[in-house]
């Protein structure tokens, strides 16, 4: 079993928008965040593999549902786990809450295809399979 | 009915990423540009509500499907139209395309609920409803 | 001489921040887009040199004075030109204004050297000298 | 004297650009997350003032040299102090480099003047005066 990662980050002025709260694009970037830390507990980093194996992992599909707005200087906690993986796909998903009372603020997921540098789609080598939780289907 | 609008943008540098695509969260930006236009086109704008009734379209949720990749310079289209509207939420969709092949981006929806300043939940005034397609519910 | 662009574009909500204005590092951004098209009116794609003669121009500086805040919806008009340039690197000079009234904006200035792929410093290829107005010294 | 603060950050994948290097606009953003936390060193929120006093720190001028490219994963310290202060304005300065081999990656500065909500010019609280090492002119 994959273990779910905890990224904290502080709401910049930048990620606000005029209605006083974070704009809802910018929690897509949180996800990201939140992403490469769990990559990284799971034994791998992402830059790693984009270098050394020239994969990808092109976003197919996003979601949010916003709960509560986050404001500026806010500290948010992303948790983020690994939903469900093959050697063709991985789905992410994330709850950010608000580190001072632990508040939900948004929760979402990702789903993610495997890509080579030219984005074609390909498999994910094996040597990660055991990392991201893919088990061997019979 | 309410009309489909179509807004014309071109990818800017910044929005594109390492992979040499446009990043993922940029699509809801584009979105948002999108829905700007649909309101003029339905006959008010998104500014003067904010400023004159103090109603915001706070975001709930947003999905993005992601079809091909957009790349810097590209003239992208962005198709908007309300999906589904009431005194209390508006649905829109959006259909994201390349100008150059009509070839689909991205596909996605935005689900908004209507907030005062305060953030409260509060109903869209009666004189915007005709505009979004809202009718009379008995 | 090289023409001076004049790039259009709507300020967009996700622009802004808590101060209802637009945030001062999405001013570099329209700078960005003003220089794409003047690369346009002097003859070139931009993306096409990366593209296809391996040279980026790589920002060395950038700088820009704030007059007048930008807000949600305004259109504003970026006017770009060539302020020096030769072989090793290019200065632009910017100027935005608020299509509705004429008001300046913002003005400021980017510097940029001709790097590799691999961000070596290099010469920019002589069939682009004339069109950024770049004559032989002697 | 005002104390210098070193922020640390990480470069998120959303900041890089198809050069593979971090989007020139993104310094501008670590420089407000420098200056935040600075202002926390001084004794202060940036978000208080803004709350509780209605002062904004508007952004008069910013600039910024790039000396070496950062990259998507790198770990960032911003340095930022303040370069010099009075009543009316603020001017910040910053140096960010690179956690690994404390490689200088870009340094600038921003001038703030104090506004308020309603965008005029102001003076700074008495109370903030000695907070960012503004002394008495006789």
């Amino acid at each position: 079993m994959n273990p779910a990662t905890e990224t904290r980050l502080r709401v910049r002025y930048a990620e606000t928008d005029q209605m006083g709260v974070v704009y809802y694009a910018n929690y897509l970037i949180w996800m990201e965040a939140g992403r490469v830390d769990l990559c990284k507990a799971c034994g791998f980093n992402y830059r790693d593999i984009e270098r050394e194996d020239g994969i990808f992992f092109a976003v197919a599909e996003a979601t949010c549902r916003y709960r509560s707005p986050a404001r500026f200087d806010d500290e948010v906690i992303v948790k983020t786990w690994v939903e469900d993986a093959n050697a063709r796909i991985v789905t992410f998903a994330y709850e950010m809450r608000l580190a001072e009372d632990d508040r939900v603020l948004a929760t979402g997921t990702t789903r993610h295809i495997f890509v080579s540098s030219a984005m074609q789609r390909t498999r994910l080598p094996q040597k990660y399979h055991a990392m991201l939780g893919i088990t061997q289907r019979l």
